[in-house]
């Protein structure tokens, strides 16, 4: 059996030498190497921005977005999206796992598990595409993928619905950080809180500031402060748009008697929220961004250009035990389950 | 007098509620608020990218240039260039500090001082321009200029030359981050260690990490990995290109053996190189990006590729005291003052 390297680079075809999520065309051949895991799968979760091309091009027709589905793997050995660039994760069970990763990896054959790595760099093949569920960006498939040594995954737990674990798996990096960033005492105010993201954030914010700290929530509309003022994930409310960053300043330090964040975490999905999250945040304050639409330029001239000795932390999507994290706050919180299957599951 | 706002919220025009970087127009009126200080400028540094953009314009000819520049400082009341949107910095001596300052800030009036918040957002009269110095991006001017409460500033000191002071000061944020990061018994990894930012970095990275430490350089060229050798900045050399993510990790495993580095700091002033970084770095280590080329994205999805939990800071030009902490570098080491009199001064 051949040895691999645990970033998969041993399958890059083209060009020679990158990584294989940068990689034009990857080796798809289902016989694994030493330490990778052979996944039977079950569904494919496109990307949302991947699939919405992928309906257009099709014109809304099943057996089209079928067919530009088997080209792009035919082409790349991956579902990578030649326009957007951009995967999506899978569902399947563990069907064999390599000599190499015995003692080290604790799965095991006939595990149910969502790979968390993106399928933009996942060696995938396609035999059949059973069923096509456009409204989700869901597509089940018969087909079998590989999971490299250093590729995240999440094992489905048994007690929670699969499509509640899937979205809460897809942002579960938001909420572990929070967990990890926040101390008890600490003014937390979490940008676009109302998202999904940004609950689970107010969510593990509220439980690790404490008593003794202060959450505050900011989000754009006042129909999605009145879902999160209901679930009671935070101690104050702001409806404010994030693009304006005087007005996020007045309105935050209105609610922190001048005070402002000790700790900032942006969950939009809007650019041009940077400079409001700067002002936000006190002077030696820290700001994680989670937003991909984050620009790195503006942030960093944004902080020099008032002066600001802010912390700010690009938003890992993996940090350790994230996915466990993530779930365990749908286990904890009625309130905010229930808002999470009626929005998302 | 006027009362202003600490940002210069108060002199934006078009468009109302942004800040003075992204406005449009700024009011450029000399009579200052009460939280102002009025310059009177000698020099402006025009950004490198700007500069390059205006000399082709004006196709080399310095009358030319000079109607270009006055153009922008007319129609926008702030020298930033509306193709590469940057600005760059001045120096003059304080003229008048507005009257809400007084025993906040230490300056006095007749202090020479460089404006470290970018002339993008400054307000600026051009009266006249005396000599354009088309080599190295300066400018001299008769003119005026506005540093709002929240600018940043280094007085220029006496004991050292000044084109030697403004080479340090456009970089300073770097080492003085590296300062901050820095733990005795660390192994930092600064890539692009060859460069203006850079070799600062490696200086500060032996000081903290100590006789404990490892400090490895990463450039690309044989030549300038030299330079550094002679200049003893750093415990291990690497000469390799920082786009191929494969080739740094190898070596850096090499040099490391197989550790990797606590701390990894990215100078290089090209693109995709976050893979690299990441690479380089140890699972739970940390990355400081300070090349403007910094993705987002890239090294957001790159990270989690990889199934790394490494924290990802975004390099804020700006820390408390960079200034002195830069400068007194060029105090410290003869070898490292003699390489920068070369080069940048
Ligand atoms: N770093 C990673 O690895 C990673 C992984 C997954 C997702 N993400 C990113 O995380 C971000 C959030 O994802 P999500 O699924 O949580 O998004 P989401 O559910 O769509 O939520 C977006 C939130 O932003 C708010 N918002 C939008 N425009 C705003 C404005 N102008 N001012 C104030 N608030 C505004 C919305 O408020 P309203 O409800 O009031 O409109 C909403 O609360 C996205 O950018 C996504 O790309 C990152
Ligand atoms: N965050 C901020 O506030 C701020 C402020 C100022 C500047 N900056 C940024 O800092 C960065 C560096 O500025 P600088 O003035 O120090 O630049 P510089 O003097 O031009 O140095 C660039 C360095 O990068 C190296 N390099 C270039 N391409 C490489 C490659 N493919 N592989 C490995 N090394 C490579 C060069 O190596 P060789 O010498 O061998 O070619 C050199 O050592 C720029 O991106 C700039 O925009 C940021």
């Amino acid at each position: 059996m051949k040895k691999g390297c645990p970033f998969g680079t041993h399958r890059v075809i083209e060009p020679q030498g990158v990584l294989p999520q940068p990689a034009n065309r990857i080796d798809n051949d289902m016989a694994i190497y030493d330490n990778e895991i052979l996944i039977d799968v079950q569904t494919l979760n496109i990307d949302s921005a991947s699939f919405t091309q992928i309906k257009e091009e099709a014109g809304g027709n099943i057996e089209k977005i079928k067919a530009i589905m088997k080209k792009i793997v035919e082409t790349k050995g991956k579902h990578q999206n030649p326009v957007t660039g951009s995967g999506g994760m899978l569902i399947g069970r563990v069907e064999k796992i390599g000599p190499a990763l015995e003692g080290k990896c604790p799965l095991k054959v006939g595990d149910k598990i969502a790979t968390l790595v993106s399928l933009s760099l996942t060696p995938l093949k396609i035999d059949e595409i059973h069923e096509v569920r456009k409204d989700i960006d869901q597509v089940d498939i018969q087909g079998k993928a590989i999971l490299f040594e250093s590729g995240i995954y999440a094992v489905i737990p048994e007690d929670l619905p699969e499509n509640l674990a899937l979205s809460v798996l897809d942002v579960a990096g938001a909420p572990a950080q929070t967990a990890k960033l926040v101390k008890p005492g600490d003014t937390v105010m979490v940008i676009g809180g109302a998202g999904k993201s940004g609950m689970l954030c107010l969510y593990e914010a509220k439980k690790r500031a404490g008593i003794t700290g202060k959450v505050i929530c900011l989000t754009h509309s006042e129909k999605s402060i009145k879902r999160v003022q209901e679930a009671q994930l935070a101690d104050e409310y702001i409806v404010a748009d994030a693009t304006n960053a005087v007005e996020v300043m007045e309105k935050v330090k209105r609610v922190t008697d001048g005070q402002m964040a000790d700790i900032v975490i942006n969950c939009v999905n809007v650019p041009n929220t940077e400079m409001a999250s700067i002002l936000a945040a006190k002077d030696d304050g820290l700001i994680y961004f989670f937003s991909m639409a984050t620009n790195f330029t503006k942030a960093a001239l944004g902080a020099e250009g008032v002066g600001r000795d802010t912390t700010m932390i690009m938003g890992n999507g993996y940090t350790k035990g994230h996915a466990e994290i993530a779930l365990q706050i749908m286990r904890e919180s009625e309130p905010l389950r229930k808002v999470y299957e009626e929005l998302y599951a």
